[in-house]
């Protein structure tokens, strides 16, 4: 299908669907001579630096800013950590760039940055440098975060890495992020949390075993768009089956009675994994061990056809296109 | 002078004065046990990474968006290039991170694209990934950028670094970027213009001839503020003479008339270096060839007292402390 791009910005083009590829693609990425698109940019190694690096940036925005089992301190540092574990690459170091709403309560800030602290301990990534900017009333509300991280790379895991007969992993419960913080907006009581998690530590476990080919966070449009985007750039389908997705009770309820898809719903510390099929019980029983990890799953296994597909094979046994969305889900939620 | 932090957010707190600075060492490096504070944060080589890096970030929300000499793409760029030219690091890549308000006519973005991959051209270092998000109209206005970078250390000239008996030398004329950027506000008719511009291949020079002991470029607040950081944290004086500033004729002109001090107004393609005197000469001869730099001055010297000062000796012969400011100038720039 041919999408034009429109002539003013967006929401959508913000969302993880495809408007956004496009816009990023069309827009941005031509003129800055952009080629490949990945959870991270990729600095090979050469004559001035002995290492392979990968470097990576997140925009943080999301409303509210505090939410059941998170904050967009956390979430803007994990945001980054992940990125870089998704390539394979150890995080050596974050920035932090933040606009501030003249008028912000200190304590709103205070808050937030503490959070940071906190996350940045627990992801084993420091924060070494940061700007501050502070903008008029009427020019932004709240707070802004934009972190960039570096890494080295200890072993390529790339978005055009899967490779027919591979197995089909996912790290965890699918849709958790989108949904908790959609029935807290709402107001509904619920136990859900968002999942928001650092993932270099399983990942680095996961590398020593080996057969890792392809990683990817589920976080902006959850698992379709993203298995969607390994899918195509691995020129392969995607064939998972439904009674395996792993998706809480709770959240499968609440998407249930809101009319939204849980795999259409973002999550900020699990990962798509495809996988050398040898490996896969090794390295599903390493990710279990992880705290973050208890309910990985084998969800499904890397086809040669249809090529650039995900296949969801129903409970009741039929076949379904998931197909990326053009636009966005709501209600939004970044 | 005792300065409390307000309980609200404030302006001043992102201007490059006293304030702003106390908010990041209290508020925001504590948290996050960050010790240093300088251009940019340190990666030191280790068993995991063989070269020193260092890594920066900025955040960009200058208005208009496109002025006379710039627009904030390419300051967006130059900012990140030479705060890692300031670390004596050649800058390797580069991450953008975009945040843009929904509505926003999208030939705007496509300019301030085109501008940004200009400047990476112009500055030799490419953006390799990014990010972007939309948000609604009430929640921002327009277009802000964060951009993050990584370069090598090859030779570590920190604000820590200046010595008594360096020779001080600006690379060129005082306070245009701010100065151009008032005047075209309100809509006066001069020749100045914004000197963004990317530093790092006059300081791959300099550092090739040795002896630069600190560098920094006077951005927000201007000559002032940053002279300032350099003596205190290099606990030395900083001597300089009213008479060898380089301040353009119309820059005076119309500071003198809107009552502002052109010392005290951002730069964006200048620095201040303290030097070893037996290199000066050389440092300026290789400065003023560069096509950024014709206007290279030594202008004054480190002196061991009074410590942590700049001194200005004026045209008449007296001396003036040059106090950085506790917040902001008026009329606001960024």
């Amino acid at each position: 299908m041919k999408i034009n791009i429109p002539k003013t910005i967006q929401l959508s083009q913000g969302a993880g669907g495809r408007m956004m590829e496009i816009l990023i693609e069309k827009v941005i990425a031509k003129p800055l001579k952009m080629t490949k698109f990945e959870d991270a940019g990729i600095i090979q190694k050469s004559k001035i630096i002995k290492n392979n690096l990968a470097i990576t940036t997140d925009g943080c925005s999301v409303r509210p800013m505090f939410y059941p089992g998170g904050d967009i301190g956390s979430l803007s540092v994990y945001a980054t950590i992940n990125d870089l574990a998704m390539m394979g690459a150890k995080p050596l170091a974050m920035t932090f760039g933040l606009f501030a709403q003249e008028g912000l309560d200190l304590k709103i800030l205070k808050k937030v940055v503490k959070k940071m602290g906190k996350a940045c301990e627990i992801g084993h990534c420091p924060i070494i440098t940061g700007d501050t900017k502070v903008l008029e009333r009427d020019k932004m509300e709240g707070i802004l975060i934009n972190t960039a991280g570096v890494g080295v790379i200890q072993s390529l895991t790339s978005d055009y890495g899967a490779k027919p007969g591979d197995k089909i992993i996912v790290s965890g419960t699918m849709g958790d992020h989108g949904l908790s913080l959609i029935a807290y907006r709402f107001n509904f009581k619920t136990s859900l949390k968002s999942d928001g998690a650092p993932l270099w530590d399983i990942v680095e476990k996961m590398l020593k075993i080996g057969g890792v080919h392809s990683l990817k966070d589920p976080t902006r449009g959850g698992f379709v768009p993203n298995a969607n985007e390994i899918a195509r750039k691995s020129n392969v389908c995607f064939y998972v089956y439904e009674n395996k997705i792993p998706i809480k009770k709770e959240a499968r309820a609440l998407a249930e009675i809101l009319g939204i898809d849980p795999l259409q719903t973002a999550c900020e510390g699990k990962f798509i994994m495809a996988c050398d099929s040898k490996k896969a019980d090794k390295l599903l029983t390493s990710i279990k061990k992880s705290k973050y990890g208890k309910e990985a799953t084998i969800i499904g296994e890397v086809r040669e056809f249809p090529k650039k597909r995900v296949i969801l094979e129903t409970l009741i046994g039929g076949k379904k296109i998931l197909e990326a969305p053009i636009g966005e889900q709501y209600p939004r939620i970044c």
